[in-house]
């Protein structure tokens, strides 16, 4: 199955099953945010990659809402893994984008949730359970639910690098030549900030920022922000200009023309 | 007039008044937040420090209750300069810290309110309008009033810098010697992120985060963090471990054993 083979009813149960899932995943991250001596062990023997309770319930309770409702499709989650399916649609499911700010305390971690096709992702939430925000992005559909009722998502029309403002997650982005890459960026833009983990990526959809660049991301940090940005009006490729949704360098700009003046810095050789 | 010169009822009065300047604040910061084409200008020709209407609007809110509620006490503020007084008090007014967050559309910007005597803040808001938090610490009380309702604010008990997360606004920091010493501590800690504003102050009250470090600040950057993180067992000061109420170089630790291995590693000469 491919999106375009979704009727208006499907697409809207589908849209109604994101909203599901994202409710579930709320019940449990919150139970375990801001609590004192979370537990957290380490994903790597090396490095600091904590995962915990709240990651792997929250996930758990997707899965189990999808193999009640949509037991043909597949899935890949960031905590239990892949499961085949039949139906040519996966579901692409991180639980906690943004561990580290969940263990500070920072409300810029969300559940990231995402349906693809053989294309790529097509229907995507970014939700922040703390502040009680939903960036939506599908077929027809680009809003953030949140404290101020429902808003419609519209990315900025900023053209000029020297008017935008850039964030990422880390200020060591990634190897020595990414961050090299990255700072030729960076130092073209009006502004550029750090730590917003997904967040950055829901206020680019938002219109409130207009760069998000990063690398060493993997699918399901990706494939939700690709889906929001996308219906948004937003563009996000990684840095050859291709589809990102495997992961990997990230570029996502408000317009075209502004991630073609992103782009061509990021390929600048020094 | 000195904080102990206070009677529980004054004590209760200022918290009250407190309360009420924030409210105020809060609701002109709301209506520009998220707000499309912000009108901003620069405060200084060169570099990028973007003041909008909401600062000006809201420190004139302030402003005018405490004329009508306080006309005896100082006032310091980011946006209108100052007033002398004849109490002994002085109110230290940013009506909101992390401008260049808050064109960001994130929510690490906040309004900040103290009240100083000769020997500084003792009596501190931070409050964060669109997440409806507000972390107050003064005599007798530290809390955060939020979405979970009143909970109580106090500091972590970590004393291991390895188990210690530090968080900074920006990676550079201020002078190169400066960034030198940060990144001493940085390199020590078991994480280090940043772009929080005063939200990260709030965070190290609340018991989330250990450290934040920061150069550079002014007065009215730092009076409120004081206090709330004074009122919660926290310790602030500046780089040589004398008080920190006037700006320039932070160190603010979740405890004193923490803060004196933070001290000895930012005094390090390389």
């Amino acid at each position: 199955m491919h999106r375009f083979d979704l009727s208006p009813q499907d697409q809207g149960a589908l849209l109604a099953l994101c909203d599901d899932l994202a409710d579930a995943a709320r019940g449990q991250t919150l139970t375990f945010f801001r609590t004192r001596d979370l537990p957290a062990d380490t994903k790597l023997a090396a490095g600091f990659d904590p995962v915990t309770q709240a990651d792997r319930a929250a996930e758990s309770a997707m899965r189990a809402l999808l193999a009640a409702r949509r037991p043909d499709d597949a899935i890949i989650g960031e905590e239990h893994g892949s499961k085949s399916g039949t139906s040519g649609l996966t579901w692409v499911l991180d639980p906690i984008d943004g561990t580290r700010a969940f263990i500070s305390g920072t409300t810029t971690w969300g559940v990231l949730i995402a349906l693809c096709d053989a294309d790529g992702p097509f229907l995507g939430v970014i939700d922040q359970p703390y502040t009680r925000e939903r960036f939506i992005g599908g077929p027809g559909v680009a809003e953030l639910r949140g404290p101020r009722g429902t808003v419609p998502l519209q990315t900025r029309d900023t053209t000029a690098l020297d008017q935008a403002i850039l964030f990422s997650t880390f200020p060591e982005i990634g190897t020595d030549a990414e961050r090299a890459a990255f700072q030729r960026v960076a130092q073209s833009c009006k502004l550029t900030r750090y730590g917003m983990d997904c967040y950055a990526y829901a206020l680019l959809a938002a219109g409130h920022i207009d760069l998000v660049i990063e690398a060493g991301l993997n699918s399901y940090d990706i494939c939700a922000p690709i889906a929001v940005i996308d219906a948004a009006g937003g563009i996000v490729t990684n840095w050859q200009g291709e589809p990102a949704h495997d992961g990997g360098q990230v570029l996502a700009a408000a317009n075209p023309d502004l991630h073609a003046a992103a782009l061509a810095l990021l390929q600048t050789r020094p």
